[in-house]
């Protein structure tokens, strides 16, 4: 049952933060859905087993079949150049998850966020992209977790410094933090 | 110390997210009390221990003896029925102890949150929620605290959505989400 | 890359809260450095080896040679008493660290905040407070880590209290929740 706010049109870029179960993903499709173009979604978690196939399965019937689905859990830069254009709005979930699968990968995360903000900047249509704030609680034991939210916030603020439009999400309602 | 915030009185449904020692409590006390009505609290603590007896007795020095105190840990619906009134305000501290004793009993949390916003909507006199967001850190590496964060986020957004008005505060400080 | 923000002059005093790598601190020192003023660095963290020592170096070199920095781990109601001025304007990075040194040395935080609140409305020049918001996430399971958020919470109430400016900072953008 989320609340029923009335969603902007997407236009331009926009990062969506929130926590987790906060509705950010739900107010993101809206924003992609008031903008009336062809609906594309980059989704950036990988499928590990039957159980996150399944999950995934039952969020692309929630989208509707009117959305198109590209699953990239590395190169998000390279699918957001082939995605965007005049007629498409393209909606990114998440950041988070590709923060994720980098670090699996050992990649430079600084030098993929300043390639990701680069890509955002050509975009050709509207972009939305989803992410996780996971900074405001306890320092976490593991040093993984630390650098993980070290990478995650970095990344925020490269991608919050290019966007147009920036809200921060909580039960459900958005809070404008940019535009 | 709380900070000299003054208080907009009650009306309505209200709810106070924020996160631990956040003057959340206080501001919830500080809107019934500029309602002028008949205060009644709804505690939902399970009380374990002498510990936890001995805090609660404390708190409710503190609100002062013109408060009427229920205790309520699982039937959080028929209690607001049964406490709203026009002469009354209500405040329930807090949902994220009610989400911990259901899921305790395994009981149908969505089917709950459901009945919780019936009995919302019914209200006959101002009722203000008070609960803990927690889904802003790392993901916990415990399953159980995974599902009562999803628990938690859902039932937020539930009530955010029936809610007439709904404050996030930080450091005492009321931000307005809704309303 | 920090986003392009055009920062607030700093004026009384100001509390800066925020999450792990939210930019928090780079928004002080905007703050800090919009204002004029000479800028001193009140350092609260605690340099036990090596690689502490050569994290505060690279971050003093960041700020540039203009400010003048002092490490104060634990008397920083005397470290700011001395500190400001009309001519001044004094980052305090960040309270949190503060905390966990008090604790540490088993100090009585309550007291300490209120001598930190007196110190603040003496302040002779602007004084600009940085602080970790770790309240938002699960409940530790460790119990020094719950009584760390409990003290912290509270000082941000009465160091909130106090100031003439708050802001929640996220993804580098800030939301001012009071002034």
């Amino acid at each position: 049952m989320p609340s029923e706010t009335s969603h902007p049109a997407a236009t331009g870029v926009t990062l969506i933060l929130g926590g987790a179960r906060s509705g950010k993903s739900a107010f993101g499709e809206g924003m992609i859905a008031a903008s009336g173009l062809e609906p594309v979604y980059i989704a950036t978690g990988q499928v590990h087993d039957e159980e996150m196939r399944a999950r995934i399965d039952h969020h692309r019937a929630r989208r509707g079949p009117e959305w198109t689905t590209v699953e990239e859990p590395d190169d998000l830069e390279g699918a957001l150049a082939r995605a965007t254009g005049q007629e498409r709005a393209v909606l990114v979930d998440c950041l988070t998850l590709w923060v994720t699968n980098l670090m699996m990968a050992e990649a430079d995360i600084a030098a993929r966020s300043a390639r990701l903000c680069a890509a955002l900047k050509d975009a050709k249509g509207p972009v939305v992209l989803i992410s996780n704030e996971v900074g405001l609680g306890i320092v976490p034991d593991n040093r993984m977790a630390r650098e993980f939210r070290d990478h995650a916030g970095r990344l925020h603020q490269d991608v919050a410094g290019v966007a147009d439009t920036v809200y921060f999400v909580a039960a459900g309602l958005p809070l404008k933090m940019k535009g």
